[in-house]
């Protein structure tokens, strides 16, 4: 029990790890289980994960042993549980301060319009060197010249996303020409807004060539650098419509909770990672934002939520980035709001959405 | 006021609503402001919206009038929120009692294989027509075969659900054969299980196609008819994977929380729908299920976190389906589970998750 002995929790959880794995190797295969009476003389469990000269433990001290680490670690985790919580509600109140972008290389999907324009416009304005991403090269062009214009740093490139080829030769022009990305902000996004039975083959592919899966080409494309150079913070925006299910916008809302869990799992993968690197994720949620993709917004409390303009959209999402956040929704109650409503059954959760009678109609 | 004194409060609230979105179209457009000295000489604002031979409300009557209806419907949203919830409590110890599935028919994805023959297998126990999809020929008739040996009643057809045509094709096929589908079953999926950056573009998209598209063109398929019968149930297989992100499983993560937004706005979708058609929606949440999609499993403690076997699955799966749950996991607690660690920051939930230190190696 020498680890017991060891004052640094995370060292003691450490020590903890390695022993558990050795001793719950013999659960985890589910092999027969020995003869009670004979278990002084059958074999441990599974041979080849025991390090050799490592005595054969007895089993009631293994039993005893394996109590005194689990009780151990449930009061460890639940002594930072609780501290994480109230670390967690104190940054609500003072959030963390925003990093310098200064040195930054940011990459915006979608420049040429709404919320990616103003994404690399508020990025350049802080003083980091932005990199445009667009299919559409006149209006990708015009967010890169309103950029110089204000002594900006910003280089612009024609990139279907949905075009992995594309992607990756892009990818090896901005490293020769601009330098290693360090933010990657996947934005461009379309929102088909019809029922179900209305969406087209074309329409719904689309949806997810560009909201989804451009999101793993650039991901597979700048993490590698990141990784490299230990320095990386990868934005996402997906949308309330990435929290709950909404009606005229079933591929969309696929689309978008795509987008939570591969940006949720891409944070854990990262965080598995034995290389530990110094990457963050930034997940967005935002409601309506006016940037001509909502075309028919209907709302009974426009105060509550309002169509929120594009540059607010991009400022708070670079407040996000900068600060660090996993999560944040635009307006930022909604999250909040998202996670708590999910404690009660659905059939109440629509109770609020009817009474807050907001959503978009059919574009057709 | 003559809506007060309806005791019916749905009815009450429908009044409600309509006069609400009569009186609310002038927020809704935002108009210029009234001059407030004139405001009973300025015209309404959205004349296009009022009714015609209706009087103009004054403005401070309109305050008023809105007031009592946001208070009175603000304290009905309550009680109904709060029946709703006792409601929900209840069922989880007494759930709504199953609904008998002898003369529907059942399409099931994916049925050669795993969880989709079991459910073929069980479904045709209870009585039900199963018609089984698969993409594989002799898998597929093998499950066919073992129902038919069984006295069951069952029909196979080879279709690979990612060709939207076949899919189109296949289900004029079954409707002439056999009958309109009222059960549908949407449960092929695959899982390649690696880290994100050594996922192949051909597994990414195929994974795409096969957990969520699929999904799409089989909704598109075989909802027009259960909504022109009044009956239907849609069981979409999501995972836990759809519920959080896991290392090694990004693509496959963002797959799965694709099919929860998918499932929940086409619920929305249908519930919003003025006919206001019969049918039902199951998500379902397995944790690591013992089919040979989980190849390199991994967990602290198996007992509370064991593979599932297929059969066990399939039985959880028609029962939440016959009791018409939303979401379900298997096992049960994980999803009760999920909502609760989601009221805290990812970090302590991080604590959790090293503490069952549970999850699937790379399959490399």
């Amino acid at each position: 029990m020498n680890c017991l002995q060891d004052s640094n929790i995370d060292n003691a959880i450490s020590v903890f790890r390695s022993e558990r794995q050795f001793l719950d190797e013999s659960q985890i295969r589910i092999p027969p289980r020995p003869n009670k009476r004979n278990n002084d003389d059958a074999p441990p469990a599974t041979a080849k994960s025991v390090p050799e000269g490592r005595p054969k433990p007895a089993n009631a001290g293994v039993k005893i042993y394996n109590l005194v680490i689990l009780i151990v670690d449930i009061l460890v985790m639940l002594v930072r549980w609780i501290f994480y919580t109230l670390e967690a509600l104190y940054m609500v109140v003072v959030p963390p301060k925003p990093e310098s972008v200064a040195k930054d290389v940011v990459l915006v999907t979608g420049a040429g319009h709404g919320i990616g324009r103003c994404l690399a416009q508020q990025y350049a304005q802080l003083g980091a060197t932005v990199v445009c991403l667009d299919i559409n090269d006149k209006m990708n062009q015009e967010t890169v010249t309103s950029i110089k214009k204000e002594r900006g740093n910003a280089f612009g490139y024609v990139c279907d996303v949905t075009n992995r080829e594309q992607i990756i030769e892009t990818a090896t022009k901005i490293k020769e020409q601009v330098g290693v990305v360090t933010i990657l902000v996947n934005n461009a996004g379309i929102m088909p807004t019809h029922t179900l039975l209305k969406q087209t083959e074309g329409e719904i592919r689309k949806t997810f060539e560009i909201n989804v899966m451009a999101h793993f080409w650039m991901l597979q494309t700048y993490l590698p650098d990141m990784i490299q150079k230990n320095r990386g913070f990868v934005v996402a925006l997906s949308s309330i419509a990435g929290l709950v299910g909404l009606n005229n916008l079933v591929p969309y809302c696929g689309s978008k909770h795509a987008v939570r869990g591969i940006m949720e799992a891409c944070h854990e993968e990262i965080r598995m990672d034995a290389r530990k690197p110094d990457i963050k994720f930034t997940s967005v949620y935002p409601y309506m934002v006016d940037t001509g993709l909502c075309k028919r917004p209907h709302m009974r409390f426009p105060n509550l939520m309002r169509l929120v303009k594009p540059e607010e959209a991009a400022a708070a999402i670079i407040d996000a980035q900068r600060r660090g956040l996993i999560d944040v929704s635009i307006p930022k109650y909604l999250l909040y709001l998202n996670t708590f409503v999910r404690l009660f059954p659905l059939k109440a959760a629509n109770l609020l959405r009817d009474f807050l009678d907001s959503g978009v109609e059919s574009d057709l």
